[in-house]
This record gives structure tokens, C-alpha cells and sequence, in this order.
């Protein structure tokens, strides 16, 4: 294979690599055609509904590779497909990730792996399959592109739907880990190309790094937010991704209902905040941009809402009353007074 | 928006691509945190087992941006999943797609997604999500990179299972439709890199372009031979891509088989024998990195193979005998004389 690695690519290294994972996803299988999953719970599903998503990083690679911090990146790739299955009322079961890479260096590999194999944990799922694909001239010096897939399962009748939602439902918002994965063009473009910050600065009031603060994984809700789906306590769930709060939580409600949050009910991470200050954000661009310090926002029956508050608690979430369903007509209002 | 538009992220132009590629799938449901596939023909199945894969196009993308041909692409990305899942003896169900895209234009995004609609036509399975990330600075250019996603079923009894090998078996090949999606990294260093071929030239024996001779779409071959495989007339397939014969032939081979293929018993592409010339390669790196023009390789007992040869016939491929399974260890032999 002289003359295809001197084209760049190193079969040998892709090797390498699969028999690692393995190793990290304690699942021997990897490597064949197709990743297997046997549906052996089936009994328990009446009509079973699969539901898959797929999602990426986006530009917070970026900051992971100019850092070389590449471990954590996986974790963010697991959130934004694992919680898009949550937002369902699904259970993930498996993922599939795949790596585009210019050069295949078998340790970095291993590391942004290892970073998915933590978040499919996290998820209570299952890693069960792959690609790693080296290529030449597609992504310069040190790039690469991660995308993930996730399959869930849920039974018909207990996908959350946005019917049995009511006026006066109170709305729940988890605290987010930071920026999530949104917005890191914006953010990018704030501090490294509009300002000149170092990715060892501090921004003022924040005690970590910026490296650190920027590259925190995104959440993952699966384990302390599918039980309450399960026992029929949440009525719907916004995955608060790119769009914000306005865009991901229009997608929950129905034609007779809006939503109102009152700001100031929940603490904007500090890293906005500073954001919207050097880069003279509006507020318009910062809430179509970032999750405002809510990661997931959790539609809520008002006499559930004290037995849903304190289980999230017990599972280690920060939960706030953000707001509630009005009648209305889709519209998302953030009042500010 | 205007802050996000101005770092280089396009918002608008991601809906707008959302609604356009819901009318090309036909499936309104596009565009929800999480794609559904309701299981309704579970009863068929015993022990229902999930088979994914996933992969992509590889640096084939690079010779379509170049061409600016992006219509087809799209087929090769499902080709090279679903083929996997068939593999396994596996039925397609549903697939979702991944484009990563420096700046998104919305109707080169849309001639992107009309090749997945339509290759996800060829397999039988429906699109059922994606997601287009749009990552100024990732991508340079007009790079963008694809990756895809299927699932697919099979009863656990009937998936395919080394175990029913034996010698004496054997091995037909189905052609390829030209080079697939393997082996451009060494494709593009030989022709446009060592040499100065342009995309309009054409090389010795072909009537076609480069361009055309090199896009041509990778080969679907659930529809053919899927049906084979529920008559239970398979014992194994191998999906012939990176690696070639000895390396996808051999993830079907059980520990006391060897593969014999002899050498001239199926034409080679000419294509493939130019580039041998041209970049003075050895027979090894030939048979590692190009499928030589067998797309995909069928293990099949003695008795079956007249009935599978004529339904193969029968469905439009061009199949030939071309090997045997004998006593060994696992070796790929490619018997030249």
C-alpha cells in the first residue's frame, strides 16, 4: 500500500484506530458491515417508534483543535444527538459517530473517541458502530469534522406531544453546562477575529481560562430527565440548540399556545453576558444565538411541577420556573421587565 | 441575526433548505428534534435485530466541487451505507444524512440532498432527518463533507453467518458501476497531482470525460439482491470498498476457509488499468485500494448459484463466477494465471 499512503492516506493507522476503540467501548463487534442492535426489550413497547437524529459540534471544534484539547468534543457530539431523542420522550439505545480527518493521527483519534465513548455512557447507550475517514486535502493542517448519529425507542403512545399540552403548563429550564455547542461561529468571531483574545485570557468574572470555559461539554439530560418522561410527568421538551430559546421552543407548542419567560427567573452564564458586552450583541442576536443558561426546557402540568422540580434536583440538575404556556399563537416572549 | 450572519452563519438559508428538502422527500416531518420510523411490520420478525452503518463519500467529493457536479454524491453516500447493511443480510429502513459546509448555499445544498433523496430511493428506505451544519473556517473554499447514516432490519436467525460457509462454495461477483467511492485520494494524486489531467480530459479506452467516467455513482444493490438473501440462497456479501477484495473478503471468511479468486474471469475497469498505467501502480496497491469491478462479492453454495446468476440476471446486474471458497486461513487469494 506504498502508493496510497503517499497519497496520504494510512490504512494502517485506520487499523490501529478501530482496534482501540474497541478497546474504550468494550465492544468487540466494531469493525463489521453494519453495527448490530438486537431489540430484545420489544415486549415492553406496544407500538415501537424508532427515533433517530444526527447532529455535529459545529465551530467549538475549532476551538478544541487551536487549543488541542480534542477529549471533550465527543461528549458535546453525543449531547446534541442524544438530547434531540430525549426531546422526543425516546430512549437512546445506540449511536454511530464519524470522523473526517486531513491526517490520521491515531492518538488524537483515540482521544476524540474516547470523549464519545464517556458521552454514549452518560446517554445509558450503546456505541455500536463508526467511520473514520481520512482525507487529504478535504480538511487543512489540522481540522476535522465530527458527526454523530443516535437511534431511540419509544412506545407510540408516550411520544411526547405537544396535544396534551394546556395554558398555565409551567415551564422548567435545566441549567446549561456554559455555550453548549451553539453559536461558536459568533463567539469565534467576537473574541479571536473582532477583539484579539488568547485562548489562555480571562474574560472578566469567570476564574477559568478561556479555553476551559469555552470548550465545557454540553449536557447531557437523558439520565435524570427520562424517568419523569416515563412516568408520564413532562408534557414536552425543547432541546435549546442553535435558534435559542425562540426557535427550539416554537417547535413544542401547539397552534393555541405561546410561551412566556420572564427573564431574570434563571442566571445567564457569565460567559454570555461578557460576550454580549464586547461584541455589542443585541438581545435579539443573543437569544437566537445562545441558550441564555438553559440547556433543555421542560413543559409541565402545574400540579407536577413541585414532584418533577425535586427529582431533577435529586438527579444533581439546576432547575428553574422559567415561564409558562399562555394561550397565543406559537409566538416565544422573553419579558425582560 | 445579524451578528451570526455576519460571522459567516446563515440561518435563513438553513430553513429555507429544510422546506425545500422536505418536498424533494416527500416527508413533512423533516425538521423535528428527532426523525421518526414507526416499527409496524415488527410481527414479521422473531428476534428483531437493528443493523447501522455509517460512512461517507470520501475525497470523491473533492473531484464532484471541482467538477461542480453535486447531484450524484448523494447516491454514493447511501451506496456505501446501505450496501453495509445489505451485507449483513439486512433490510434498509431509514437513513438521515450529514453535510458540513463552509458557506451554506441553498440550492447547491439542495442538488446535494436530491442525490440522497434519490439513492435512498434505490435502497427502498425513506429519509427520515439530517442535519446541515453550515462551519465558516472548517471548510475552505467550497469544501464540504458528507456523511450518512442507515438502519436497517433482519431477524436474528436470518442474518447472514460465516458459520454456513463451506469450501467449495462460491464466489460471485456483481460489477461495480466504475471506482465507487474508493481510492480518490490516490485517484486525484495520480491524475491531477503527478500528472495535469484536467476533468475534461479523457484517458485510453473510455469514451467519457473524467469527470463523468469518475463521478459515476456508486451501485445500490439492495433491490437485486436483498430478495436473494429473505430466500435464504446467500451464505455471505461482502461489500467490496477501501481494502478491496482482500480486506472486505476477508471480514466474511470463518477460520478454516480461504477466498481463491481467479484473475480474468470478470473485467477489470478500464479506468482502473489506466490508472495502473499512468501512476505506475503495483498489482498490490491495485487490489488494496480499488474494487477492481467487483462492487460487491456473494458466497453461495454450489447448488443455488444457477438461480441466483439468473435472478441477478433478471434484476440488471452483470454477475459473473468468479472464485471459489477452499480449505484455509482466512487468506484472500487473487489468482493470476
Amino acid at each position: 500500500m506504498d502508493a496510497y499512503k503517499k497519497a496520504g492516506v494510512n490504512i494502517n493507522a485506520g487499523y490501529q484506530l478501530v482496534d482501540e476503540i474497541k478497546q474504550l467501548s468494550k465492544n468487540s463487534e466494531l469493525g463489521a458491515f453494519g453495527g448490530l442492535f438486537a431489540l430484545e426489550e420489544l415486549g415492553k413497547y406496544k407500538n415501537p417508534v424508532l427515533v433517530s437524529g444526527t447532529d455535529g459540534v459545529g465551530t467549538k471544534l475549532l476551538v478544541a483543535i487551536e487549543a488541542g484539547l480534542n477529549e471533550t468534543v465527543g461528549i458535546d457530539l453525543v449531547a446534541m444527538c442524544v438530547n434531540d431523542i430525549l426531546a422526543q420522550g425516546a430512549k437512546p439505545l445506540f449511536f454511530l459517530d464519524y470522523l473526517g480527518i486531513g491526517h490520521l493521527d491515531p492518538n488524537k483519534a483515540k482521544k476524540i473517541v474516547a470523549g464519545v465513548v464517556q458521552g454514549v455512557s452518560e446517554a445509558s447507550a450503546k456505541l455500536i458502530g463508526g467511520e473514520t475517514a481520512e482525507m487529504p486535502d478535504m480538511y487543512t493542517g489540522d481540522h476535522y469534522d465530527l458527526a454523530g448519529f443516535a437511534v431511540g425507542i419509544a412506545d407510540k403512545a408516550k411520544l411526547l406531544n405537544k396535544a396534551s399540552l394546556r395554558a398555565g403548563d409551567a415551564l422548567l429550564g435545566l441549567a446549561s453546562n456554559g455555550l453548549h455547542s451553539n453559536g461558536f461561529s459568533l463567539v469565534r468571531d467576537i473574541l479571536f477575529k473582532q477583539h484579539h483574545y488568547s485562548l489562555d485570557d480571562r474574560l472578566p468574572g469567570i476564574d477559568q481560562d478561556l479555553k476551559t470555559e469555552l470548550l465545557r461539554p454540553t449536557r447531557i439530560y437523558v439520565k435524570s430527565v427520562l424517568p419523569l418522561v416515563d412516568q408520564g410527568l413532562i408534557g414536552a421538551i425543547a432541546h435549546i440548540t442553535g435558534g435559542g430559546l425562540p426557535e427550539n421552543v416554537a417547535r413544542i407548542l401547539p397552534e393555541n399556545l405561546a410561551a412566556e419567560f420572564n427573564y431574570g427567573s434563571w442566571p445567564v452564564p457569565t460567559i454570555m453576558n461578557d460576550l454580549q458586552k464586547i461584541g455589542h450583541l443585541s438581545f435579539e442576536d443573543m437569544k437566537l444565538t445562545f441558550n441564555l443558561g438553559l440547556g433543555m426546557v421542560l413543559a409541565v402540568h402545574p400540579e407536577n411541577v413541585d414532584q418533577v422540580k425535586a427529582a431533577l434536583i435529586e438527579s444533581g440538575e439546576a432547575v428553574y420556573q422559567v415561564g409558562k404556556l399562555v394561550t397565543g399563537s406559537q409566538e416565544v416572549l422573553i419579558r425582560k421587565d
